[in-house]
């Protein structure tokens, strides 16, 4: 067991380019973008656990308690599940009092890891952090901001996750 | 005033290719690379101020008077400090005990942001998380951990900062 | 006058993520990526037109025609043309026979040059080459090798350009 | 044999950053970057060979002795010999009226492919144009441009290589 646990389902973070198609794409089989993003990190302390390779506008609530079910049965604490922006704030909502005394902080990207430039490792590398230091809970860390699970929302105009307020 | 102020002093995080002199160098005036990486981020609430472009290997104990000056005459309570690793604990020991209510996170990389790969971005976004979500003190975050001021630590054989006990 | 001109068309090689629609798109207005590859590559002799962002499977002869108008209006005989990989033989034939004491030479990419690792660069490097140092005529480069005007033909399957023989 | 042959022999092209020394070394034993770049490329005919992993400014006429002795055994006539930017006007003149039938294009870069932002795709790219379609001889491929050997010269101040009469 390691201090944290990444859960990939796909999403934006993970697409590539496909040159058959001309478009997006996932590579399936255990060559996840973030297995990249975490050695280039040198976040040796996180284990990696691909869990299924989805847009997340696809996602169904068996989708959702997948990702539960792998929450709960996970040994670790701190844990990370990556999906796509687009119903992330559905799976917050899905999850939260559900995980117990586990950290639970949901993260992702609106630019693919595998572009020159990306808010990709930007996210992770927020979303691993809060996993350790915040309280039992399920959040969302995005674009450097902590988000409770009932207060995520993509603001799609803008292409950010705003603070309720704000 | 933004949310969280980051204060970039230079360091491997901030090298550049320099062709004239074929090896790593500075841009200096109003280019520092953690704009960039910011701006990749979408990070838009973090205010950034470049207050010397140095290698942290020949910091004196005024450059870090100067970091802690910038530090206590901030604004904002939430300040990452981005520097060389190579003497980042000594800035942390300096720092440590200054800072009164104020979160202050160091952080830096391994290899620089102009590379295709590095660990800069991950190490920001966790720093940033880090500084609005720890309470008051001094704190390093490198490759996904959290460190206390006196824990901080390079391990220069294997290129990362680990836990006292590891 | 520049010793080579580019013409850009849009196509793969042209393509940026577009996160509102999180699939591929074109920046229009002047943000050619060609014109970043040309500035990366320090290649300060070629002019770049930007002649429209299309999909080259979009292409109707109207767009063919006005690339060879572009052909024929210029004031350089070394000429570039970038466009999608697609139809880039319906291009070649199009212009094959039609551009009197110009060399012209079509390339592309089979991956965008906004991602980490794309062929972009290296096509245009061998084109730009190319259309110095080839008598008048059509011709494509793609992967590293020279196609006559005839022989340019897309392997759908490999993703690449072969040979005739191939 | 393949159509092409790269000898690669170190240089800025292949530089990485080496986190222990904190600046720019090489990866020795088959872990050539122009490995990396010929697979980006998709440029499947040609071959690669590591000669060496120096700076040009260190090469000695054995040096130069061992690369005209690998172009004249090499089985390929089309040959890319890859090297640092400082002395390639020395070696193009050693291996001048040496090369019997072969094409022989030197080239480099003035940033490593490493980084995010590099001329080596699109030098190489060149260089391997120029290799299988210039007759027999010495040239130095840069920036997009064909230099003959005798005019080959780096324009130390201005990061490039110029035209004798530019």
């Amino acid at each position: 067991m390691r201090d944290v646990l990444v859960l990939t389902t796909g999403g934006t973070i993970e697409k590539v380019h496909d040159w058959q198609t001309e478009g997006l794409g996932f590579e399936m089989g255990g060559k996840a973008q973030i297995a990249d993003l975490l050695h280039n990190a040198r976040c040796y302390h996180a284990a990696l656990r691909e869990l299924m390779m989805k847009d997340s506008l696809d996602f169904t609530d068996a989708d959702r308690q997948a990702i539960l079910d792998a929450v709960v049965a996970a040994d670790e604490s701190a844990i990370v599940v990556s999906q796509g922006t687009g119903t992330m704030e559905l799976t917050a909502r899905f999850l939260d009092g559900e995980v117990g005394e586990k950290t639970v902080v949901l993260t992702g990207a609106m630019c693919p890891h595998s572009f020159g430039r990306s808010d990709a490792s930007f996210n992770m590398g927020g979303a691993v952090i809060a996993a350790q230091t915040l309280p039992a809970g399920v959040y969302g860390v995005m674009n450097g901001r902590v988000f409770a699970a009932g207060e995520l929302r993509k603001n799609t105009q803008a292409g950010r996750f705003d603070l309720p307020s704000a």
